[in-house]
């Protein structure tokens, strides 16, 4: 049902930020990309009410949405949202009686546990944030980072409806003197043969996060299905996907971070190589980033109206420039449709007349603190945080 | 999966708009009211992907959604939009090809048919608007008008993405001189025994909505349902339903209105028992109207947050106000979440603390215009346009 082109043909120009257009390139056809081979199979059962046509399966863990899927209606629906999930999801039980998942909440004046439904009497409100995996676009790396080989697809769009954290921290007389961060524990069941704390989603996001941090129940306007963390889910606007704490069983306010191995060596940038250590950049805030959505086939007409997603972290989008002669001129393209807030996506339209020949279209965010989206991003062991306009530009011919 | 609880127990306060509280109560269950007695059997199958549980189904062409369906993540799911459609949809083959879907532009200097994949070549913008059957609200007055009883939920909002009818009459030379009207005309089947003028969806606005207007092909993300008017529905941003003409085929710029007879004498507000007629005001601009979302049921809790839509067709929302008192006092509530824009619904959220005891909650919304929305709708003879905040009021007994 969801028009899903391919990528018919992507071309990189290989090299470091700042090489000139006209290096060496490297042809790379559909079928023989990774993220190809790796698409077989049915979608996972927790999963199965998802738009296989949208997806491409990595795993039983990891599916991605098909860069065409994305359109631009601003709002990426439920059933093409992208999962990623560290260890496997609790069982469809823990959503029988969605206001009564208790949540333990520490650091504050009065810990104490709480169930949804109390949460439900003490504030709503609702964010619109992009939801990205930190590998997205690892598959643009060359160094084979291990991992998912996501492209553009290990993101989306999603409005989030919950209860503010700080409404809850404030309900149970604030948080104590010296909490440094927010640390949010996920409720997946951890296998009996292995060390907890190796395979534990908790993650620690500075604790100023609290300010715009929501505990999520709804998810596009439905109870958040067991695939995207229901019956609650810690949401960290403009903070990569691991920080938004599935199943969310306890939020601590803490001094340190936690040292569940998922933050103390996990999701930290770090030299291809190199071991993970605390004292490297953790996977927190985004960059800038944007990419073309539209075309990513080679096209007949000569009039195209390309249009793709900017955001940038914690940063409202500025401007989108495009070029379509990969990057050797930019021009500015007009933000489109709803502002959804500064955590959300802007999808961009830039109207062209394309002649005959192939042309190579980039895009390029500037979020309003002036941060320009880089050219290249530089390997790191994990492949994480990839935001290079020039690898994600896309080839289309015209005939 | 969605929480969807039914209204338990309802009081109407009977009169006429201007009446105090205190006059005559009419308590309602939900068992015996008529929205539920025609409650039953399976979703038609041109619908049959949509969430039962979040349905009512009126009759194989009308589905309600559950007022308490509605959450407060702003934009409503596919899967939970109602549906109403005024003859049978046309067969799911008109969505094999999209992009060949043809659509005859008269009224300009340069007439002709377009593809939609022309259609995509011209320009792309987003709009969010409320859509809402000219008949929500009809289950509420007491003349028993024929049509379906909808209380709220012919009504949703939905990010809707295709190209600017602007755009397209640019494209083909402008708007000829004297057009007064932008009439639709939807693709559906008419039947071989019927006078086409008697039942063909055709529909006139005036012609200035070409400045909002769009021909939509995505519906929140996704290419638009048959159900909703796919392959490509005209959006009249602020303009009740059925101006929204669904597998629209041709749109015309002209100098009088159509003579179907849904616009002729069909969808007019008019006196109870008086026959439809082109002078009398055609269903187009939507008035300021609200109701309460949450809480519809008894509740244990002393405290709430009370929740909401707002919307004022045409006009943004300034400020909502909540009763808790069957409108004897006004608080003002918040306005939640993102603004998707003057033709969307807001979300509002009021914190309230409810003493043991029943309470009417109300809510009322005021335009930007400084329009407010009436305490009581005068009866029409369809049903048409119900906005009264008196008899949109929820009684909720609080243990």
């Amino acid at each position: 049902m969801i028009v899903t082109p391919s990528i018919h043909r992507r071309h990189f120009l290989v090299g470091a930020a700042g090489t000139a257009a006209g290096a060496a390139t490297l042809a790379m056809t559909g079928m023989s990309f990774p993220v190809r081979a790796q698409d077989s199979g049915a979608l996972p059962a927790y999963a199965d009410w998802k738009n296989p046509d949208a997806l491409i399966k990595h795993s039983e863990l990891t599916l991605e949405t098909k860069r065409g899927a994305i359109s631009t209606s601003v709002v990426t629906p439920n059933d093409i949202v992208f999962v990623r999930n560290n260890i496997a999801p609790p069982g469809e039980d823990i959503l029988a009686d969605r206001d009564a998942w208790e949540v333990s909440l520490e650091g504050v004046a009065n810990p104490r546990t709480m169930q949804v439904g109390e949460m439900k009497s003490l504030g709503v409100d609702t964010v619109a944030t992009v939801l990205q995996c930190s590998g997205n676009g690892r598959g643009l790396f060359d160094h084979k980072a291990s991992g998912s080989p996501w492209i553009t697809g290990a993101a989306g769009c999603v409005l989030w409806s919950g209860v503010p954290v700080r409404s809850v921290a404030e309900e149970l007389g604030g948080v104590v003197d010296g909490a440094r961060f927010m640390t949010s524990t996920g409720g997946e069941t951890i296998p009996n043969d292995v060390e907890p704390k190796d395979v534990m989603v908790e993650r620690s996001v500075p604790v100023e996060n609290l300010e715009t941090a929501i505990l999520a129940w709804e998810m596009n306007g439905a109870p958040i299905p067991l695939a995207h963390g229901g019956p609650l889910r810690m949401i960290v606007p403009g903070y990569y996907g691991v920080n938004n704490v599935k199943y969310v069983k306890r939020v601590a306010f803490t001094e340190t971070e936690t040292d569940a191995k998922i933050q103390r060596s996990g999701y930290r940038l770090r030299p291809v190589d190199v071991s993970g250590a605390p004292d490297q950049p953790s996977m927190w805030n985004m960059k800038v980033k944007s990419w073309v959505t539209h075309p990513l086939m080679d096209t007949e007409s000569g009039r195209v109206q390309i249009h793709g997603v900017a955001f940038g972290g914690i940063n409202p989008v500025a401007k989108v420039e495009v070029s379509i002669d990969a990057g050797q001129s930019w021009q500015e393209a007009r933000l489109a449709g709803p502002d959804l807030g500064r955590f959300a996506w802007r999808v961009f339209v830039f109207p062209a007349d394309l002649a005959a020949g192939t042309h190579t279209i980039a895009s390029r965010a500037t979020d309003a603190e002036g941060n320009v989206q880089e050219e290249e991003t530089e390997p790191n062991h994990r492949g994480y945080d990839y935001s290079g306009w020039r690898r994600l530009a896309v080839d289309v011919t015209v005939a």
